[in-house]
C-alpha cells in the first residue's frame, strides 16, 4: 500500500514549527495506530510538538484522528441524558467514588470509564477493587444495562476506545513528553469524546500534587479541553482546583472508599463535600437540571442508595468491612503552632512508597496502604500530637515513605490564616 | 544491573534546556548502544538536542563515548605520518579519489574509510566500484599491509569504529533529526579520531547541494569539529567550499571516476584540480610537510602510479575500461547568454534518479548511471546546444530525472560574471 505522506516530512514540519495540516495530522494517528509510523518517528515527533507546541486547530484535529482511531460509544438508547466528571489528578482525589451516585439520584446517566494510577496520583479502580468482590471489568452490555438499571457506572475504559491515544500514552511516559498541554488535552478529550456522554465537568487541578503546577497552565489546559468539547457537541465546563495540598483527610485505597463513604453518609471532610457538590451541580446543569440540589440528596441518604446498588452490580458487597493495614505508623509534630503547609505531591509520594500506587503498570497495589491526616492546613497542632498515621502491609516500606514526607509538613506560630475554598476558577465556553 | 540514570531524567534534562552532566551523556550512550535505552528514547532526546542544542563540552563529551562504544584503530606502528580528509558531502565530489594517492606520494599513509551514498549526494564506495574487480571490504590487517605498502587504502569502514555512532545515525534518518550541528559534529569526528588519524582536514560544503545551505552554519559545523578533533590530540584544519553548483564536470559512479583519472592524469576540470591541490597541501601540512607540490606530483605521473598501486591492491584493474551507459539523453539550452545557475542539489536529484544512487541502504546503483556537463557557471551558451548529458541503464528513468532538473539551469543574457573560487574560508584551531 503506498502511504499518503512520510513520516519524516510531518515531523520536519513540526520540528521547523510549522502547522501540521488537517491530511498529516490524520494520516500520522492512522499510521501509528496500523504501526507504519515507528514508535521513535512518533517519539520524535511529541517531542517536536512539546518544544513547538501545536494551535487549536491542530489540536482539535490531533483529537479527532485518535477518536476516529477505535470504536465510539451511544447513550442514545437510554432514556435519560449522561454526564461525565474527569480530573485531571490529585492526591487523596476520590470524588468520582460519591459523584457518580450523587448525579445519578436525578435521574442522569453517569458513565464513569475510569483508570488506574501511575506515579502518586492515586487510580479510582485501584480505590474501589478495595471494596471485596467488586470487579471492574464491563462489557459494553453491561455497561448499558447498569446505566438503565442503577444510573450509575465506574468501569475500566475498554480498549476499543482511541487506541492511538493508548499506544500514544505509554509512550510519551518512557519518553518525558507527558506534560504537554496539547497532547494532555487532546489524549483527554479523545477518549471523553469517544466515551459518548453528552455533557462533560472538567477538575483540572493545580498545584504541587498536580499535572500543572500553576494556574495559568491550569487554565490554558482547561481552556484547550472546553473548546475541544464544545466544537464535538459535548457540553462542556472546567473548574479549576486547589491541589497544592492532599483533598479530604485520607490517600490510599481503603481509606479514600471509606472517606468515600463518610461523604455519602451525609458527613466527611468539608473540602470533599465542597468540590462533590459543586462538582454535581455543574454536571447536572449541564445535563439539564440547573435547579437540582445534590448537597439534599447527600444528607438525606438518597446518593448512598444509588452508591450501594452500583457497587452491587458489580458484585461488590457494600456491606462489607473494609481492609485495614496491619502496620502503621505515626508522624508526629515537632512544634506548636498553626498548620500552614502540608505538600499534596509529597504526601502522595510517601502513600504510592507505602504500597498504595505501583511503579509499573503491571504491579499491584496495597489495598491497605495509605496516610490518613489528622490536621489539615489552617488548623492549630500542638508538638508531639499525630500529624498523620502511615498505613502498609509491609513495615519495611515505613523508613522510605518518612523520607519522602521531609519538608512536606509546615508549621508556624501565630494565628491560623484565613482558610481558601478549594474551588479556584470555572472556565465555560 | 541496576542502571546509574534514568533515560527519562536524562531526555527531561535537554527538553527542558538543560545542560547533560558528563556522567549522563557517557551513561546514555552506552545505555543506547547496549539497548537498555530504546530507539523511541534516542529519537526523544535527539529531537530535544536538535531543538535545544548542545554547548562544546557536552559535544566533545558525546564524541568521547561515541568512540568508548567502539573499538579504536592504531596506526602508531606505520613508519609514516597518517593523513585523512572528510567531506560533508556533494554533487560531483569525487575528490577522495585522486587526492588519497596524491598525498602518499608524499610518504604520508592516507587511511581513507569511506561510506556510500544516501540521497543525492554520492558515495566514495560506490564510484571506485564502478572499476571492474575492485573490492570495498578490508580487514583491518589488510588496510595496515596496504598502507606499508602503497601508503594509500579507501575502503568501508569497519562495523566495529563507533558502534553507537552507527545506530544512532540510523535512527536519525528517520526521525528528521539529521540537520544538527552538535549530532553531525559528534558522529563525523567520533568515527574519524577512533580511526586512529593523526591529522584530519575537513572539506565542508555550503550552497543547495550540501547539508548546510548558508555560511554562517557551515562555518559554526567546521568550527565545531576543529575544535573536537584538536581537542582529541587530531591536528584538524577546514576548508569551507562551494556546493551550490556540482564540482567538476561529472556527476555518477564510473563518469566520476573516468574524470578523477583525468586529474591524475595531470588534467581535468579547475575547479577539482584546485580543490584536491588545496585540499593536499593542508594535509601534507598538517603532517609536517608545508612545502610539499602536490601539483607537481599530479603533473607528474607520480600520483597516477599510486593510484594505480592502490587499485590493484584491492582487485580492481586499473585498465578496465569502465562501464558506458547504453542509454543517453542530451538536456539543450533554450537562449543564448552566459550560463549564471547551474543548481547542485537539481543536479544531484537528476543523477540520483538517473541510478546513481539510492532510496534504501539496501538498494544497488547503476555504476554507469549519471550526467555529463558541457557547461558550467560563467561560460557562454546557444539556444539549442547540449548542456548535459543523462545517462542511464533503464530509459524509463529519463523523465523523472528531467523533472528533478526544472529551474536548475539559469541564462542571462550579457557578458560572463567573475567566477569565484571554490574555496571560501579556512578554519583553523
Amino acid at each position: 500500500m503506498t502511504e499518503a505522506f512520510d513520516a519524516v516530512d510531518v515531523i520536519r514540519t513540526k520540528r521547523d514549527r510549522g502547522r501540521l495540516s488537517p491530511a498529516q495530522i490524520d494520516w500520522v494517528v492512522d499510521a501509528y495506530t496500523r504501526g507504519v509510523v515507528a514508535e521513535e518517528q512518533m517519539a520524535a515527533l511529541a517531542m517536536a510538538i512539546f518544544l513547538n507546541g501545536m494551535d487549536r486547530a491542530e489540536i482539535a484535529r490531533w483529537t479527532t484522528a485518535m477518536i476516529a482511531s477505535g470504536e465510539r460509544m451511544d447513550f442514545s438508547g437510554l432514556a435519560r441524558p449522561t454526564a461525565d466528571k474527569h480530573s485531571t489528578g490529585g492526591v487523596g482525589d476520590k470524588i468520582t467514588l460519591p459523584l457518580a451516585p450523587l448525579v445519578a439520584v436525578f435521574g442522569v446517566a453517569v458513565p464513569q470509564l475510569s483508570g488506574r494510577g501511575l506515579g502518586h496520583t492515586g487510580g479510582t479502580l485501584d480505590k474501589l477493587e478495595a471494596i471485596p468482590g467488586w470487579r471492574a471489568a464491563l462489557t459494553n452490555a453491561e455497561v448499558m444495562a447498569q446505566l438503565a438499571e442503577v444510573g450509575a457506572v465506574i468501569c475500566a475504559a475498554g480498549s476499543g476506545l482511541a487506541p492511538a491515544d493508548k499506544k500514544l500514552y505509554a509512550l510519551r511516559d518512557t519518553t518525558a513528553t507527558v506534560e504537554s498541554i496539547p497532547l494532555i488535552a487532546s489524549s483527554i478529550m479523545s477518549k471523553k469524546i469517544a466515551e459518548g456522554t453528552g455533557s462533560l465537568v472538567l477538575d483540572v487541578k493545580v498545584g504541587s500534587g498536580a499535572f500543572m503546577k500553576d494556574l495559568a497552565r491550569a487554565r490554558e489546559l482547561a481552556e484547550t479541553m472546553v473548546a475541544l468539547g464544545t466544537d464535538a457537541g459535548v457540553a462542556t465546563v472546567a473548574l479549576l482546583t486547589e491541589m497544592s495540598t492532599p483533598l479530604g483527610r485520607t490517600v490510599g485505597n481503603a481509606l479514600e472508599v471509606r472517606e468515600s463513604v463518610e461523604v455519602l453518609a451525609g458527613g466527611g471532610p468539608p473540602d470533599v463535600v465542597e468540590l462533590t457538590v459543586a462538582l454535581a451541580r455543574e454536571m447536572l446543569a449541564a445535563a439539564g437540571q440547573p435547579d437540582a440540589d445534590p448537597a439534599a440528596a447527600l444528607a438525606d441518604g438518597r446518593a448512598m442508595d444509588v452508591w450501594r446498588a452500583m457497587i452491587a452490580a458489580q458484585d461488590g458487597d457494600p456491606d462489607a468491612p473494609l481492609p485495614v493495614a496491619e502496620h502503621t505508623e505515626d508522624v508526629r509534630a515537632d512544634a506548636d503552632g498553626v498548620l500552614t503547609g502540608l505538600d499534596a505531591y509529597r504526601v502522595g509520594l510517601a502513600s504510592w512508597r507505602l504500597g498504595a500506587g505501583r511503579a509499573r503498570k503491571e504491579d499491584p497495589v496495597q489495598a491497605v496502604a495509605g496516610i490518613e491526616l489528622h490536621a489539615k492546613p489552617g488548623e492549630p497542632v500542638r508538638a508531639g500530637q499525630p500529624l498523620m498515621t502511615l498505613h502498609t502491609a509491609t513495615p519495611e516500606r515505613f523508613a522510605r515513605a518518612r523520607e519522602a514526607l521531609a519538608g512536606a509538613v509546615a508549621i508556624e506560630p501565630g494565628a491560623a490564616p484565613e482558610a481558601g475554598g478549594v474551588i479556584l476558577d470555572r472556565v465555560a465556553p
